[in-house]
């Protein structure tokens, strides 16, 4: 049963496994305390720091374990930002960090700050002309990823490290979903990672802050972790944590050229054998086990439902499999497709035989799902009929990701090549869908425009 | 090799460590996801929180899980403290609260808040007459221990809890050092725990918040854990604390008789096998399995030492032992000894044998260490020389605990009953010690006075 999510987590590496159980009887104790047991695990915890500083290329007392790579990067944040809060209170983020960036972001502006967004082209990329313009006087921090958790597109990181250099921003790079591949490149100035997306424990993040960046833990104080994570340490999943990242980079090089054969396969493969489909991200400056595409004419959940059924584990960034109901803010900000989305990501030791499987179960369970939203009649499936009026008003309010998109389809073959079709949603997610749908069949969208109830958003047809 | 420090650290019980095995092979996906692994383990995050619930007395959705217990009694004072902003800024504890309760209240105190300590008696015992002395109007919270980490001394939270709901405060109990024991008695409305002090994993706290308590979170957004715990919930590890908190409290009342007699025993032979000893804490209601005591003419540190030497492993709160040299604040609050400070605490399975062998050992270490120090001298240990004058004053600038008392011990027989000892000290921890030297010895405290160099200590030879 292949699970294709290593990008959300990972099953525990042997090593992390074996290392965690020899942990657990050498390293329970309290490391701060003078006895035997707790000096055995001192050492066990240098010893961990030692080795997660050397792949991470900092050294050991630039480094601390943090409980999750959400809290490495909720303290790495605010302590940067309490640290340089005399210069000023800006912060400076990409539009697709992970959620635990952009909710540091928001609590900064929630506590008085400001912050800046800098935008990303169609593949999910940054550039350091973008954040150089963005580093006004009064920044305090940037932050960038070191690749994009969704579509998998690697950023310049230090490209932008050196724009942020020149004018004397710290930059911290979240470095959750490359830190197992390999160390991040550039002088960056703290950097977050967490052990579970590496195949280590949950329970263990790394927080790196080099020596010279003006640093202010926030709340209470805590004499452990030179006062950067508060909490008794997780030894156990710490020393699992280091030796694991040790093990799979040794692995990363053989494994990331496997995996990137098998992910080409998908990109190609899913292009040609899926109608109606948008594969996102950078085919070349990627991660090599991640990618993302997205189906027109198909709602998400239904797609994961039934990929699962298949017994294929993957994610989506589509709304509907969102707690919230609104589709990924990663696609939003590249402005591609969001419904019908498939994130894929292969775990260390994935088989092209599961992939292969992959791709074949994948084109009928898309015509599947489609079958059944009656999106299987959407043109060209079947023969247009001719063109009905110039101008053509569907109300698809009430109606959820795909169908307004699917209605458009319907529609546009109703008007002639330069009239034009307009649609009436108060699905939020129209805003994303209809453009980008656009943009894959080769229409123009004209622009929106408020009503009563909902928002008009008008296409005109091209082809 | 009996290590008598289980209120540090304990070593994973067998349950803890099974459930641990079982739930690294299921329990690893996000239970967020929708797949097959994601399933999986929302069953088991969802049987763990029920089960942890059940054992703390709440509902499952008025519990969540925490990195640590300092996690969970940081994010419970704050999330509170700003649920009844408009109340006040005043918050309540006793001043023999665990470090974490307290260093919460000292960031409260930074972000402009008021912090009042309710005191406690010799035995470490707050009452609760006095925190309702303390419940001012503008009173947001106030926070009790169940038990206390150094002395042992139970509090009397039911008793307070109901001052507290009379007043309408919600009361905040850190059960860190009872959780294992059995539930807390009475109407508290937060409840804080910690999973490895129960023989569960490092990585796990417990935050219950009753339904109706006013609870508004700091810090960046998260999704996880009613948005009251951010990061990547550590599935194994919470596993691992539920399954440990049911083994070890179906094993809780027979262990706690069977430690509770040997405690007893501690109490009363170290009392009778070791001279100038001072035994702390509530003989009575007490925790089962700690013990504190105090040597005179003893600094910690060797104590420690030469214990770990002869195979025991203890803690202890004497200034010379702790990273910011002083003394522990528990001690102090409670005015008894804190040179020479040992602290036993038994994990369960500790046999008689242990226990009689530490008993065994420790007369000839003490002594050793006195001897050492030059103390084995001190009177009544010699014949007192006949008194030289009526009022002496030692200068004991520059010299550590415990030799600033020894000092006085020698020269109060060179001073007739009723005359006068004045040591000037710059070592802080003789404002303890000098007082509780005193109380030990039934000599007069008359008080301190500042000098230009450290401060002077006056007391009157009363026997």
């Amino acid at each position: 049963m292949p699970y294709f999510d290593s990008a959300s987590a990972a099953p525990l590496h042997p090593v992390a496994r074996q290392a965690l159980q020899a942990a657990l009887d050498e390293g329970w104790a309290d490391p701060a305390r003078l006895y035997r047991e707790g000096r055995r695990a001192r050492l066990l915890l240098d010893a961990a720091r030692e080795a997660a500083a050397e792949a991470v290329g900092v050294r050991a007392d630039e480094l601390v374990f943090t409980p999750s790579g959400t809290h490495a990067v909720h303290t790495g944040v605010a302590g940067v930002l309490a640290g340089r809060r005399r210069v000023g209170g800006r912060l400076v983020v990409s539009a697709v960090e992970h959620s635990s960036v952009l909710h540091a972001a928001a609590a900064h502006e929630g506590r008085g700050g400001t912050v800046a967004e800098v935008p990303v082209d169609r593949s999910g990329a940054v550039t350091a002309a973008g954040y150089a313009a963005a580093l006004e006087p009064g920044t305090a921090l940037a932050c960038l990823q070191s690749a994009n958790h969704e579509v998998g597109t690697v950023q310049p990181v230090a490209e932008v490290a050196e724009v942020c250099a020149a004018a004397g921003v710290p930059l911290l790079v979240d470095a959750a979903q490359s830190l197992g591949w390999g160390p991040v490149e550039g002088a960056w100035s703290v950097l977050t990672g967490s052990a579970h997306k590496w195949g280590g424990p949950p329970g263990v993040g790394l927080l790196a802050v080099r020596k010279g960046v003006r640093f202010s833990p926030r709340g209470p104080a805590d004499e452990r972790e030179s006062g950067r994570s508060p909490g008794f340490v997780n030894l156990p999943a710490v020393v699992a944590a280091a030796a694991s990242l040790r093990a799979v980079r040794a692995e990363a090089g053989e494994e990331a050229a496997r995996l990137r054969v098998l992910v080409d396969r998908i990109r190609r493969r899913v292009a040609r054998l899926v109608p109606d489909v948008e594969v996102a991200g950078d085919p070349e400056r990627r991660l090599p086990h991640l990618v993302t595409f997205s189906c027109l004419y198909v709602d998400g959940e239904s797609l994961l439902h039934e990929l699962d059924r298949a017994g294929f584990s993957v994610s989506s960034g589509s709304s509907c499999t969102s707690s919230t109901l609104t589709p990924s803010h990663v696609l939003r900000a590249m402005g591609v497709l969001s419904e019908g989305n498939v994130r894929v990501s292969l775990p260390p030791g994935t088989t092209a035989g599961e992939v292969n499987a992959f791709l074949e179960v994948l084109p009928g369970v898309v015509a599947g799902v489609r079958e059944k939203l009656g999106a299987h009649s959407v043109p060209g499936a079947v023969p247009a009929a001719p063109p009905v009026a110039d101008s053509v008003e569907l109300d698809a309010l009430g109606l959820r990701c795909p169908q307004p998109v699917i209605e458009l389809a319907r529609a546009i073959v109703t008007v002639p090549v330069g009239g034009t079709v307009t649609v009436v949603s108060d699905d939020e997610v129209a805003r994303l869908d209809v453009p980008a749908w656009c943009a894959m069949r080769g229409h123009a969208y004209v622009g929106e425009a408020p009503r009563e109830v909902g928002v008009a958003y008008t296409v005109r047809r091209l082809v």
